[in-house]
């Protein structure tokens, strides 16, 4: 950290600079909780006279399923810690659940240099990085990602994030973790519809930016569902290790180089443009990544009409999307909705829409003049594609 | 802004750093809602197509006794702009507020380069930083200090706070203004109490930096409250000149390099080590700045037990305080206050508690061994030097 202070022309005031660097550890890991492994303890910071202390906050389903074998880790190096068990949804992603976890944090006491540590999904990881970023104007924090989506995306940025007056993310920070700790042991007890929404976001990082990440979905997605990236078989280990590692490698890549978004024209926002809107609009009924496949589909047909994406290439993403179980259109995309969605990205990104378009697979371009007409097109084309898949399926 | 990605060895995963600079201007002004000045509308960031549009959040105080002439400046520039006037104190600076001030936003609607100006005192400064903060994840704010300890103090640097569950300032960030904007005319209508607020602040100022900050302070002071920072004499005016340019420029070369407090032994911390939770314990009966009185009287006092701070610079700096219109102490003072105050802080400065104690006038050291007996002996002191004055006020 470093600054200076300027005295302005003819003594008129001052001009403050300073500068901040921000590193973390993202680090892929094989059973976090087993008993002989130090990654947990050794990672998440200092370590002062008294032995390690913990506060940790973990999903509800996540310690039903794995919150025993966490005590025990725990135990058995002589942690103290308090877990604060939250059941956490869309829906109450609010200030009112970061207040809760505030609350607990006084009733603990951590000092400045112990972390607080989250284990669970997407959901529950950008809260708890809201109210780490509040507490005490920003304290440390480990994240452990237990869901897919929370593993190769909102485990391993720098967004924090809660909904607010049903608008999705509205109120959040640019708070790192110190360490993201990824291991897919996790995964091992997530259903189908889980493993999908993570789908969708590996599926975007490969749109964007990665051709071969497209090719090993292509080809080993059935298997890595199957397998839950678990690995059971020599291909399937391959096919979850390199995924695993495109995903996030990708983007970390993209992160670093815009961690505080202050180039808002990003290929990352592919896939949220209009799915913030869709997603608050369909609550609780549709997941992050459902959302964003929609959002994705429509970009992608969009993209096609303009002749930046071939038909060849629109139909093998859009039957991929399809194959990894993740919709392509919702009854309540309307004109309204997508009217609402438009302006929000406008007001979000800038004063400007900044769409991210792909440009075959692999690569994006901006633009700024999709209209609502156009989108309404495009969602009229995925009806009637949807429409000729159901009929093919009935004729069939 | 940069920043880069490495591999961690043996393929365990990345490292994410980056890099981000903040600059802002702290702009001394004089009639900044005089028709014919431009800084209001210069400095609050970019105007797009339209013409300027700008959310304001006025203290209702500030808004009844200014609230005429900032509309009239505002219809005068054709700016489009909500005024949303809230009544603020250190007991409703809370999550709800900043709720509150969300809600409006969203309402308004603002786009991410439009600035929210927050026109008012400490308190409601801090809070409408912490919703710039956490809006979209940081918006641009343009402060508007119109209390001498904003002025000096909670308008010029990064850090943003609300109080929570009774602990002052428990959530916040470091989120700088775009701007910060001082107009001295606002002390105009200021009373003395709210003066000598301020005041606290200055004297902590030149305590820990600037000798000649305090031979200025203890030479016009009378004046300078008696002018409200007018400069209604030509003496007047020069020592209200010098002590905001030397109180100003200490505090923004003291943030300029630990804007983000990663150090953690912090000159400016003077003042604000048991202060916290004497305010809090007493709202709303003290100022934030009485408090901070009382903390400096006490650390005066043990400096000089110590041997730190001679008597005579000892009474100089009590006499000070006491003409300025400030208390030396507390009857909440006592044992168990000062042991939670004593916690919280070695808890907040990351395990150790970093007091800063007095050498002399104008220099500071760090000490990590003060007891509770210490400051129980030096409160005792405090009432006994308080007791005699009193004595040879009634005897005189």
């Amino acid at each position: 950290m470093s600054g200076h202070l300027d005295e302005l022309a003819r003594s008129k005031g001052w001009t403050v600079t300073a500068e901040k660097t921000v590193r973390y550890d993202v680090i892929l890991t094989g059973g976090l909780f087993d008993p002989e492994s130090r990654v947990f303890l050794e990672s998440s910071g200092t370590h002062t006279g008294g032995g390690i202390r913990r506060f940790i906050v973990i999903d509800r389903t996540v310690d039903e399923l794995h919150g025993a074998r966490i005590r025990a880790y725990l135990d058995h190096h002589e942690v103290r810690y308090k877990l604060l068990t939250l059941e956490v949804s869309e829906q109450n992603k609010t200030l009112e659940l970061v207040s809760v976890i505030v609350r607990a944090l006084d009733e603990y006491g951590i000092d400045r240099h112990e972390p607080i540590v989250a284990i669970g999904g997407g959901v529950l990881l950008d809260m708890v990085g809201v109210a780490a970023g509040l507490y005490r104007r920003g304290t440390r924090y480990v994240r452990v990602p237990t869901t897919l989506v929370g593993l190769i995306d909102a485990g391993i940025g720098a967004k924090t994030g809660i909904n607010h007056d049903g608008y999705k993310n509205r109120l959040g920070a640019y708070h790192p973790p110190v360490a993201a700790l990824l291991d897919r042991t996790f995964l091992a007890t997530l259903d189908e519809r889980h493993l999908a929404n993570g789908m969708a976001e590996i599926l975007k990082m490969a749109l964007i930016r990665d051709r071969d990440l497209f090719d090993l979905l292509a080809e080993h997605a059935p298997l890595l569902v199957a397998e839950r990236f678990q690995g059971r078989t020599p291909a399937g280990d391959r096919a979850a290790c390199e995924v695993v590692r495109h995903a996030v490698g990708g983007m970390l890549d993209e992160l670093a180089h815009n961690l505080w978004e202050h180039t808002l024209a990003r290929p990352v926002d592919f896939g949220h443009s209009i799915s913030p809107a869709i997603e608050m609009s369909a609550l609780p009924e549709l997941l992050h990544g459902e959302a964003v496949a929609i959002d994705m589909a429509v970009f992608v047909v969009i993209a096609c009409r303009r002749g930046l994406v071939s038909p060849e290439d629109r139909d093998r993403i859009l039957a991929l999307i399809v194959d990894l179980g993740l919709p392509v259109e919702h009854p309540r995309l309307d004109r309204s909705l997508l009217r609402g969605a438009l302006a929000e990205t406008v007001r979000h990104r800038g004063g400007m829409a900044r769409l991210p378009l792909p440009v075959g697979i692999g690569s994006v371009c901006f633009v700024d003049d999709v209209t609502e007409s156009e989108l309404m097109l495009a969602v009229k084309e995925l009806r009637e594609l949807g429409g000729e898949d159901a009929e093919r399926a009935g004729g069939g």
